[in-house]
């Protein structure tokens, strides 16, 4: 890529996000289109629009995120929100404070030696553009110059280190003022037990379980609730479900066909058979109250039978109070350490209840085999897609579906079809890559879906590294120099280091790419605006529809935060060798940081809450990211003939130490929570009935409450401990 | 080595046995002898011979050794000699099931083929004799007999497995019991706490604890006892003690001289300078009296200064009661992971005190030192012994200490000079390694005795695998063809597993001089008796020195495992290639078990008592040894050519699976104490002074019970919450 079309390519990207930035400002001052604008607002009841529509003022958007507190984003969108934006703001604040020093001290440097203009001027001068000049390239191999590269990787990786340092110690107080509000959550006052062996006295397993955790925690322990198989009460709740929607959409149609036809109006008709489209046609209304009315005796007496003959070999336990509960989830239980597991509960919101059933070994044979899984597809995935490619050509398509010739003949159709059916198997492919990898993390039998996304997440950021990332610095070269690298794996540094330079255009403009067109189109929601209107015109007709229908979702963070990694690993990679991405990457995150703070306080609602557990992750990752960035540079300075390259190893060394102090000093009070978080500000004694409540799955929800007078004494049994 | 010198030796090895039995079975009847050989019987007031001297025939202590039930062994000596034990008999139960299919079956099918008579009759005969005949190696490469010793390897390891997850099993069974008796330990009341930061309201460290502790136990805590520098007091408790011995010694001489010369005796007199050898002359009682004053009256002040101003960042926390105690011990505390850490706290007598007080990152750095340093012991030892034996030449020791020359020329000495001081600086590195071992492992900063052995233990096997049994298999060529290894790792096994059977022989005459000299000594005890008589004679004069004088000492067990730990794993190796050698590991050891019982039933006194914390250690090792010894089978296999050698992937697999499994079933709870066990039986509420008052250091005794009033509202306060 030249420097023409490089200007042309950023120009135009910019060109789109101004019109994207104009399109959101237009339609979101317009009332009907606030479900999709303020969606966070109105759910948490507020205006969508403080001070009225003329106050709006195009930017005023920008003052609102800049002026919301942590607090706010806390209180908006919750501690993960905000720890997501801590994210962001560090590596902005990392490339921020590399590029002061980076930028007025090695593009001069570069720009002033010539090693280019020698070296190519014989050649040619197809791949020396006006960039090139201004990177690492442009210095001769072995000139003292380099020492200015040298000690700007010392630089960028103390400045990565304080401001890691800072934001880990702030993250991790973030986590614990959350964790030890007064506020009750379930979570605090429950424990998750897994793998209760069978009992040799027969007793039911709510038996055993009360008896062992009474034996045990004789002051503390409140009640429990053994897993009951909820797969048929499940079923025929959400079948329960449909027709109570249906019912609600056929009433408001038959009351709308009043006023618009007959005055008696049109009942609706449907047909029972399949899809809706054969069998006998009955009256919808009559036939859902049937139904309903059917499904409600089915799912009474399933409930009883579920509470009964299905209970399984876990349970939630619940204490009296959160020190207890913290206290029982770090203790190890059973003298055979495979039964009795117990650790702390997810949110009730986050529980993945199929999960919780699963077998120690069995989790254990899933994880490993979920890991190769996601190792062959992340290293050998071109290999399904070069062959569903070879077979999705164009003489295929016209062989076995014939009738498709006439269509596929026409010259607009075949010109746009040639360029895009070898890529369709990709394109596929990676559209369904989040949901295969969701699937595969939430198949190991991770109990939480938090730690499903975590998982999910760390996934991605491995493909998206080793496909993107590699893919294309290295491109070709690497499968064919396979054999070298088996022999040599030094060389392979060499070779990613010295095919690192030539693609720094290319990544520029990528990341350019990525924070025009991806955030206007983030900012500007126009798909789901497109399908709220859809929607809201064509099929919806009860409340709860067009509720449905704008439904914000949340931020996405499985796929959201490996794509910036990617951006941030790029940015880190080149910030030396060709400084001039380091602007980039500050425009990137800065108007990330500023988006997601607007879509937080105005926009998505998180799905649940893990206070932060998201950040070990994102911060072992930008380490992870630094320390291939210094390895990167330690290569590539070899190969420019630097006889001080090897000072790049004590930095390396220093990389993995600080990586591991920050583990010991901050990571398990990410994995367990502290006795001290928990003793905090724990005055009032919590209504355990509600705590219990909460955990009910909805397909159980009204047989089990009746449970819930056990809880009395529970509850007066606490107080009594407590006023000892 | 020819059959014939392998018969010579092992017959003068046998004899040697025999006559240290007899010795044995004479010198342990004499009533003067049996503080020596009944030492552990002497002090728990048992009398040394059941049933008087009469009924004791030569193989009377065979009967009781075998009689003991484990119950007695654990009376006797402890959880952890009962967990040797069972080290040794499964590795005996394993050799003895492992023979009784390989010996009948392998030994014929390699007996009659003649892969050796076709190979080297035209070479020489020196290397082939009758036992390799009885190996794998006189089989033919790629004969389909080579199926037989493939399958022998899956009966081998299978047994393996069987024995040691049954074995597993057991210790865990044996240590619960053991920890959920109803006997006070003071351990099990108490927790360690380090890392305690550095307080900002300036309270003394002791208040800071108990309000940090009283708050997050308000129910449990009981009291806590800050970890001072008792440096200053040890070395005036040390002084005072040596001046009281010497006081009970010398007024014993007094009275002794009355008798013997003039009745109104010599008052024993000596010098007070360096080593009593200058210096004024004084009388000894006179001066240890004025002494012992003087220096008692300086522990009180010292004691009292340490209580108040060297008060360190470490402090035992003491608990009410047991389940408490570990609750809290697995629980996290603080929000920052690496202050107030809480572990179990060792017992008083494994303490060691200085460690207490390092810091966690101290710690840390301390240990990765240690590993480094062990590492390059263990790999590059030869180099500083090469080096000193270069120098501790006969003409160096001529040159440099010329008064010697006139002795060292003497024929006699010159001779055994000329054998021996080559060796010098390897027998005096081994004998001192040991040692370095232990001081290596205690400066890791490890808390406990118990821990220091366990690493110790663990470092010592490194060493012997990789000197003695790879050192001696591969000898020289290893360091010749390093080249050839580091390009291709894959021959490593290929050249280990070459040179294997060429030193069966060698280890068989190993383990054979092992059991029957080695157990010999063991048994007849002849260094310590000699000793004991020695210093009874000459040195001792006070009832309290003479005690000491046989005090018999525990098993040892960081260098006794270890080295058992070699002889299992050169049979493990050998089994298969040279069966002949599995009857040697059986004798080795069911003598080893037999002579350890009686060593724990009448000498040894163990020295503290970890409940059989090491098995995991040994369990880890045993399934370490079962892999090396497939790996090699497999590389040997290989190397006869034999195509389904491959076969032996999936054992490898299956050895790691059950490792994996064992730890994930039994591991933890040798770790952590498990809720379940602290539980049971604990019926009655100790007396927590007595608990308190384990845990002082000797030198700070006096001053500190006086502290002991504080418990009485602890105890009170415990009796309130455990009525509820």
């Amino acid at each position: 890529m030249d420097f023409s079309s490089f200007l042309t390519s950023l120009a135009t990207s910019f060109v789109i996000f101004v019109a994207l930035m104009l399109v959101f400002t237009w339609l979101s001052r317009k009332p009907g289109n606030h479900v999709v604008y303020f969606p966070s607002r109105i759910l948490r009841g507020l205006d969508p629009l403080e001070g009225g529509p003329l106050s709006r003022s195009p930017l005023a958007w920008i003052r609102a995120a800049f002026a919301a507190s942590e607090a706010d984003i806390v209180a908006a969108a919750g501690v993960d929100t905000a720890v997501y934006l801590i994210f962001l703001s560090s590596v902005l604040g990392i490339f921020v404070m590399s590029g002061i020093i980076l930028l007025p001290v090695l593009l001069p440097i570069a720009a002033t030696d010539n090693s280019f203009k020698t070296a190519f001027d014989t050649n040619s001068n197809a791949t020396f553009n006006n960039l090139d000049k201004l990177a690492m390239g442009n210095v001769h191999a072995g000139s003292s110059r380099l020492w200015a590269f040298l000690l700007a990787n010392y630089w960028v990786s103390f400045v990565t280190f304080y401001v890691l340092w800072q934001a880990y110690k702030h993250v991790s107080d973030l986590r614990a003022t959350a964790r030890s509000s007064p506020a009750v959550r379930p979570e605090d006052y429950a424990v998750l037990v897994r793998d209760i062996p069978t009992d040799p006295q027969g007793q039911s397993k709510k038996e055993q379980v009360d008896s062992y955790f009474k034996a045990l925690h004789p002051d503390s322990f409140c009640k429990s609730m053994v897993i009951t198989d909820n797969k048929q009460a499940n079923k025929i709740w959400e079948e329960l479900e449909g027709y109570k929607k249906k019912l609600a959409h056929a009433e408001v149609v038959y009351t709308e066909s009043k006023t618009t036809s007959k005055p008696e109006g049109t009942r609706p008709t449907n047909r029972i058979g399949f899809l809706g489209l054969i069998g006998a046609k009955v009256d919808t209304i009559d036939h859902c109250n049937e139904k309903i009315n059917e499904l409600a005796t089915k799912l009474e007496i399933e409930q009883k039978e579920a509470d009964k003959d299905k209970q399984q070999n876990a349970a939630l336990v619940f204490f009296s109070n959160r020190p207890a509960a913290v206290s029982a989830s770090q203790t190890l239980h059973a003298q055979m350490v495979d039964t009795w597991t117990v650790t702390e509960a997810p949110e009730p919101r986050q529980l993945i209840w199929e999960n919780l059933t699963k077998k120690v070994y069995e989790r254990q044979i899933r994880q490993y085999a979920v890991y190769g899984i996601v190792f062959l597809t992340v290293v050998f995935y071109m290999v399904p897609i070069a062959a569903v490619s070879a077979f999705t050509t164009l003489e295929n398509l016209k062989r076995y579906l014939p009738f498709l010739k006439s269509v596929v003949d026409i010259k607009a159709v075949k010109t746009v079809l040639e360029a895009y059916l070898p890529q369709l198997a990709l394109i596929v492919f990676l559209a369904l890559l989040p949901a295969l990898l969701m699937f595969l993390s939430k198949a190991e039998g991770i109990p939480s879906q938090g730690h499903v996304i975590r998982a999910a997440s760390g996934k991605y950021f491995y493909f998206i590294v080793f496909n993107v990332f590699l893919g294309v610095t290295v491109g070709g070269t690497l499968y064919t120099s396979m054999k070298t690298i088996a022999n040599k794996p030094k060389s392979a540094v060499n070779l990613l280091a010295d095919s690192l330079p030539q693609n720094a255009t290319f990544f520029v403009t990528y990341v350019a790419l990525q924070f025009f067109v991806g955030y206007g189109l983030e900012l500007s929601r126009l798909v789901p605006l497109i399908i709220f209107h859809l929607k809201k015109k064509f099929l919806c007709k009860t409340e709860a529809e067009v509720k449905a229908a704008w439904a914000p979702g949340d931020f996405g963070f499985a796929t959201r935060v490996p794509k910036d990694m990617l951006i941030m690993l790029v940015v880190f990679c080149y910030s030396v060798i060709s400084p001039i991405i380091i602007p980039f990457g500050v425009v990137y995150f800065g108007l990330g940081w500023l988006i997601a703070r607007n879509q937080a306080l105005d926009v998505y609602v998180p799905s649940f809450e893990s206070y932060g557990r998201m950040w070990p992750h994102m911060h072992s990752r930008i380490v992870a990211a630094l320390i291939i960035f210094q390895v990167l540079m330690f290569g590539y300075l070899g190969l420019k003939k630097f006889v001080y390259a090897p000072l790049m190893i004590p930095l390396i060394v220093i990389s993995f130490v600080f990586s591991y102090a920050c583990n010991s000093r901050f990571y398990r009070s990410f994995l367990n929570t502290p006795l001290e978080v928990a003793f905090k500000d724990t005055k009032e004694i919590p209504n355990l009935d509600s705590v219990y409540a909460a955990y009910i799955p909805p397909s159980l929800k009204p047989e089990k409450t009746e449970n819930a007078d056990h809880l009395e004494e529970g509850h007066t049994n606490v107080s009594k401990t407590e006023t000892v």
